[in-house]
Order: structure tokens, then sequence, then C-alpha cells
């Protein structure tokens, strides 16, 4: 199974068409709220740096994932300094803190919760791209087609390692379920601010 | 002048030969701490990527610098896998509080004053691990001397910026002048904690 395929089995529903048509509408809250979610990647990943000390493999993989996210967010920069887009301070959308006001509170299930919506954001973000790619013009397309592989890799870092942290092996199952379906919602549901990972727009 | 005799003009004091001594026999603590320092340079570089999403060199050069310190991190965690260090939670120093307290809460003079702490934090962890590296064992010794070169240039980088973007010529040496005296005396003074950037050890 390809990559694509992988995350495609694993989402629930697809971004809708909708959201896709307002992308190309909003070039700059794109390119912005893309910007801002490279920087909130890093530095989710950077908080489970400080919070796991303890464990190896987590650190390690996660310090080279902060590190990727960190020079896509520098790609980003540029791409918007070539499309003359100002860099200006915008409001983060409802979908990450959607999810992550549902990890739960007591270790060491928010730290198998923190892994599985690490995933989550990462193959919806995958997901978004290989749609963009297909519809948005160059530099854009060509871009979004280099960081699919990359965010494809941390989808399934992510997906690991709450696997390899779980001693029920019920968990993790359950657990992405739960918010598999919850992230439906938020990309399903009617929203009135467009963002990288907004629902669907309204009135179109 | 060579970046290691601007780093010893820049700083008032250095290092005492009781902590390079203390060090050697506090072997833990140092990597332990050291590895710390490096997350917590890259996490107080995001931070000013988060604030300052307007001044675009202070995004390309921080960005660049947060990277750099995640890679100098899983180094030092490699380190410390080798020679059987486990890394365990260690409490901060009280080095950078003490630098970071004094900083002014209104902008634009709190950017100027984050930059200089920055740059003196850099300049300060370079002095170290240039006395460290005559002193200590292999692999240690290489790999301080490794560092050396890319804390001078975050050094010059931070320091570099503070003058970008102070919009007052006197500004900036008033500020350093300032921190470097307060930062003497963290250095000086008895400090009954050894740390990577602790002070004078209590009882030597």
């Amino acid at each position: 199974m390809s990559p694509f395929e992988e995350i495609r089995n694993f989402l629930l529903v697809e971004t809708p068409d909708s959201w896709v048509s307002a992308a190309l509408t909003h070039r700059s809250e794109l390119m912005i709220d893309h910007a801002n979610c490279e920087k909130k990647a890093a530095s989710n990943a950077m908080n489970l740096l400080y919070r796991y000390v303890d464990k190896r493999e987590l650190l390690i993989k996660l310090t080279q994932l902060a590190r990727e996210e960190l020079l896509h967010f520098e790609q980003v920069l540029q791409l918007m300094d070539s499309a003359k887009v100002e860099y200006t301070h915008l409001s983060p959308g409802r979908y990450a803190a959607g999810l992550h006001k549902n990890i739960r509170t007591h270790e060491p299930s928010k730290l198998i919760d923190s892994l599985i919506v690490g995933a989550i954001v990462e193959a919806r973000s995958c997901e978004r791209f290989h749609k963009l790619a297909k519809k948005i013009a160059e530099p854009l397309s060509a871009f979004y087609k280099k960081l699919f592989s990359a965010e494809a890799r941390h989808f399934q870092d992510y997906l690991h390692l709450a696997n390899l942290y779980s001693e029920d092996d019920n968990e993790v199952p359950k657990r992405v379920a739960f918010f598999l379906e919850l992230e439906s919602e938020l990309i399903l549901q009617p929203d009135a601010q467009f963002r990288f990972l907004s629902g669907a727009p309204v009135g179109n």
C-alpha cells in the first residue's frame, strides 16, 4: 500500500471539494496558516521532548520531526516572499484545539492520545497537500507534492510511537477510532473561517 | 579577531577553574543539563518565531538556529547513550531565569532585550565549551570543539538582530553592558547546584 493509500484508508472522510475551491481563492490565509501549522507541529513535538525524557525512541524521532517542520516553515516563508504574501498574525483555526481538548489528562493515557492526535494531524495535512497539489498553480503544487512524503512519514512515526508505548493492545485502535470520528466532524461541519485545517466553507 | 577572541572580549569574566573541575566530576549533570539547554535554546528561538512574524530576517535566522540546537540536542542524547548516562528530569539552574527576569516587558524593548540575552547565553556556552574541551576526555572533547563554532555563529546572529531592530544607537551597548554585569555575578557568585551554566561551586 502506498503512503497515500494508507492515509486515505486511515482517515474516515475526504477533504470536501468545496474546501479545495475555497483554498484557491484564499491564497494568503492558506500560506500564512500553513506557516503557522508548521510552527505548531514543531512546538507540539518539542512539548513531548520536554515531558518524556525517559522515552528514547520518542526523543530521537521527534527531535528529527521538529527539525523537518522548522525546515518546512522556512520554505513556506520563502514561498510567501515570492508570492508577496505578508506574514501577519492570523488566529488559529478550531481544528487542533478541537482534537487537543479531548486528550486524556492523566499519564500514561496523555502520552498515547497526544501521539494519536499528532498522527491524525499529519495524516489530514498530507491528504490536503495531495488534493491541493492537483489543483493549485506552481510553485505551490510542486512544493505540496514534496511535503507529502515527509508528512506521511511523520504520520507513520507518530502511530508507531503510540503503539510502542501503549501497554494495552486495545487502547490504540479504540482511541484512534474515537479521535477519527471527532476529526471527521471537524472536517465536514460548516466552518466560517478559512484555515489550512478548517471545515466545510460556509456559503459554498 | 577569531570568534573565540570576540567572545572572550565580549564577556566580562571567565568561567572559574573551579567550575571546570566540578564539571569533570559531575558528568551526568553536565550532559543532562547540556541536553536541556539545547532544548531550551530551541524553544526560546521558537517563542521569538511566534511573537515577531513581521520580522523576516529574525524568522529566517532563528528557524535555522532552532534546527541546529535540536540537532545538537540529538547529538548529546547519542553521547549520553554511549556514556550510559540516564536522561532523568533535572531542575533548571538559576542562570537563564536570572537573566530573563530582567527583560523589559514592553515592546520594542522586549525584543531587543530577548535578543541580547540570547546572544549572552550563546557566548557563555561557547566560552564554557572551549574551556571544557581542553580538560575533558574524548569523545566529549571533540564534540565540544565542534559545537563551539556553531554557538559562536549563534552569538553573532543574535547580536546582529538586536542591532538590526534597535531604533536607538545607544540602546544595544547600554543593555548589553547591563546584562553582562548581571551575568558576571551569576557566573562568579557561589552556586550550590551544579549545572552547565551554574556559578562558582560551593566548597571548592
